[in-house]
């Protein structure tokens, strides 16, 4: 009896700690792939805070419900295309972005990108289109009243936008990237950098692989993956990677689902999937190949490894032309490169002490924040429900038309009170030029 | 002999638990008055958590010497002129923020301001020369090797400089506002909004003061202080205040050392000091009659107190003019006003419910923030410390001329670039007419 008590203080102890004092209920509509990686970390904690999240997603979602939280609640709603589609849209996708657009000139390859676009804008369409016009789950998410919608932006619905619209709907908008990443800039006061807001300290690694990391003695590991969304390469491009890391000293842990490279060396693994934050904060983790999702980058910066960028399409190449910048990563080119450029591409970043340095000033940066990533999302989450909206952090721009924002109509009036101002003295001044040449006149006819 | 091993041992936790890892130097450039009444709550956080601070001031201050920590180290330096010369241009200045400029035109007043500067320019930069040119004093203080120097950038040096050049210097800015007060707009990483950080909840209120208050009853009181600047107000000012003051069933406690007006009423009492933030912050408070000093401001927003605003000089106006917009403040004009206008102004903040509701609303907003503004600024003096700058915060725009800022070199660029290729078409077609307008010419003949 007496120790059941006791059980149940302790619960409500840790119901004091960890509740946020209100709890409210969410309603997400989210983004598949990597951001539901890091979107779903959020929702995890806002649930550990006491919180009902509910998570819109279609049937014909590709990651999210195989990385679910087993407590979270899922709406799926279908839609009338198959899986095909989906499958079919995010291969061409793909092809274009890894295959097609390197061979293009810029132009050439923002125009195909805008073309494929406007091609798939109809499926887009019909996603949100099985959402709004379901009468029976717009009802039931009506009567549920939910205190505050957390949506991840990427894909566009009917009716058409612009990017300035979009800034100006949101109360708070969380921003998947901090300091040691951007380049310093003016930002709106409803901005709230999280970067990094998925990492934590390293696990151990499965038995297997670490046997295998700490076979590397001194030299240590490269870690090597290409993302969620790039399973495959050409023969030829695998191939010459292999050959690449068969030449360098260090164990390689590469996730690859294609065929395995006739050029791989005895120092070189291939998996199916790798845990990919464990590895990268393990000791012996020298440096990091990456495609530079900001998912994987954030995953370096923890841990400060320095990197090799081999970016494809999307904001890869951006992600990577920062930590260049910031002297943390070195890039190369996967469609040109030569094995040779791969290789002393790992030899800089592994033997230049500069990188590592850089990347371990970037860690350093990342770590030395007032309130952690996570936390801050989550306090602004839970300030748009106690409060009903942040609006005293919305700049009063978003309620301007494009011409009072650049002061067109105040430049218009004053240049019209310029024109009728010299108009007016241009005709006061002929009026008397002529009064006064004909009074002449006449004082000389006199 | 156990109980003194138990007393260290809780020191030692103590000191564990507010101690900051790392214990530095901190070399303080202040400014007089209310600024240092601001700056001294952080040095007395930064002392608390071990820190050695030192802070120079001269030997002509007028509240920092009476103001001080007891704990807090000073260095003070004299400058060659007289005590009497400083009041003199305070005095001076006062006079025309208050009394001469209001009579003037915003053109007129903005040269006699300007005049007055200049005027003083040669005492300002006797007080730095006093430090700079103190061999003994710069050998002293070179020689402690401070981590970090804390600056209040309000009066100018050395040499002539700008707002662009001084905002370049420094690592990070602590701003005296928060979201509660400004108007949501673009900022720089850089900039930490620490407004309010000197409140505190109220302390009881002396019992001579308290039973003053309670006798208000039901109505509660009003505070009115026209901050640590102005002390006197002329007679018939004075008089127009105490009879409108007169008129409200409120009890009134006045901050006033000039000569007891004859309307005074039976319900205003004058004192020649009142403590502001625990008068505000108790529950009887109605309304804060205020100059629009940002101090007293943000005590009025931390307790939720409305505001009638009777601002003089420098950013006085602009702060009511804040407080105005976000409806928890009524303007009266100090030198135009009747009696009536200022019970109307009291009135209504009184009785019309939403000053009370706005108020309210800004002090939710001021006290919902993941870091206390505090904290917040001590944490950035000490990341400067640890990390000897934040200069991943520093926008590269400081490092560009106005020139580069405003793109001309590149516009510049490319318009020449434009005029040469106009310029040769030009030439070409003109090359070109004239040599088949020949040949036309020729063939003609032939």
């Amino acid at each position: 009896m007496k120790s059941k008590k006791w059980v149940s203080a302790v619960l409500l102890l840790q119901l004091c700690y960890t509740g946020c004092g209100f709890c409210g209920k969410v309603l997400v509509w989210p983004c598949d792939m990597s951001h539901w990686l890091n979107l779903k970390v959020i929702l995890e904690k806002l649930m550990e805070r006491g919180h009902e999240v509910t998570v819109l997603v279609s049937s014909q979602n590709f990651l999210i419900e195989n990385n679910k939280p087993s407590t979270l609640d899922f709406e799926i709603f279908s839609v009338p295309q198959d899986k095909e589609t989906a499958e079919n849209n995010l291969n061409e996708f793909l092809n274009l972005s890894v295959n097609v657009m390197p061979t293009l000139s810029p132009w050439q390859s923002a125009k195909k990108l805008q073309d494929f676009f406007l091609e798939i804008s109809a499926d887009l369409k019909l996603v949100c289109e099985s959402v709004v016009y379901n009468q029976t789950l717009m009802k039931k998410l009506q009567d549920t009243n939910y205190n505050v919608m957390v949506i991840d932006p990427v894909t566009p619905c009917g009716r058409p936008t612009t990017l300035c619209e979009t800034m100006g709907k949101a109360e708070i908008w969380l921003i998947r990237t901090y300091w040691d990443f951007e380049f310093p800039r003016p930002y709106l006061p409803n901005f709230e950098f999280v970067g990094g807001l998925h990492c934590k300290p390293a696990k151990p690694l499965p038995k297997e692989m670490e046997e295998f990391v700490q076979s590397s003695g001194e030299d240590g590991i490269v870690v090597f993956s290409l993302g969620s969304m790039v399973k495959n390469l050409t023969e030829e491009k695998a191939n010459r990677i292999a050959s690449a890391l068969a030449q360098i000293p260090q164990k390689v842990l590469w996730r690859y689902k294609g065929k395995k490279p006739a050029t791989l060396g005895a120092n070189t693994r291939l998996y199916d999937w790798i845990p990919q934050n464990d590895l990268l904060g393990h000791p012996k983790a020298k440096a990091f190949i990456t495609h530079g999702g900001t998912n994987g980058i954030y995953e370096a910066i923890y841990h400060g490894v320095p990197m090799v960028g081999v970016p494809m399409f999307a904001d890869q190449p951006d992600n990577i032309a920062h930590m260049k910048a910031k002297g943390a990563a070195v890039e190369v080119n996967i469609n040109t490169m030569t094995s040779a450029d791969l290789l002393n591409a790992l030899r800089t970043v592994i033997n230049e002490p500069s990188y590592k340095e850089n990347a371990m000033r970037l860690k350093m940066i990342h770590h030395d924040q007032p309130v952690k990533p996570l936390d801050r999302a989550v306090f602004w989450i839970e300030f748009v429900m106690r409060h009903k909206g942040a609006k005293h952090l919305r700049p009063a721009a978003h309620n301007l038309t494009w011409y009072q924002y650049h002061s067109l109509d105040v430049i218009g009036f004053l240049l019209a009170c310029v024109a009728t101002a010299v108009f007016l003295v241009t005709k006061c001044c002929l009026f008397s030029c002529r009064k006064f040449g004909k009074t002449g006149k006449k004082k000389k006819r006199e």
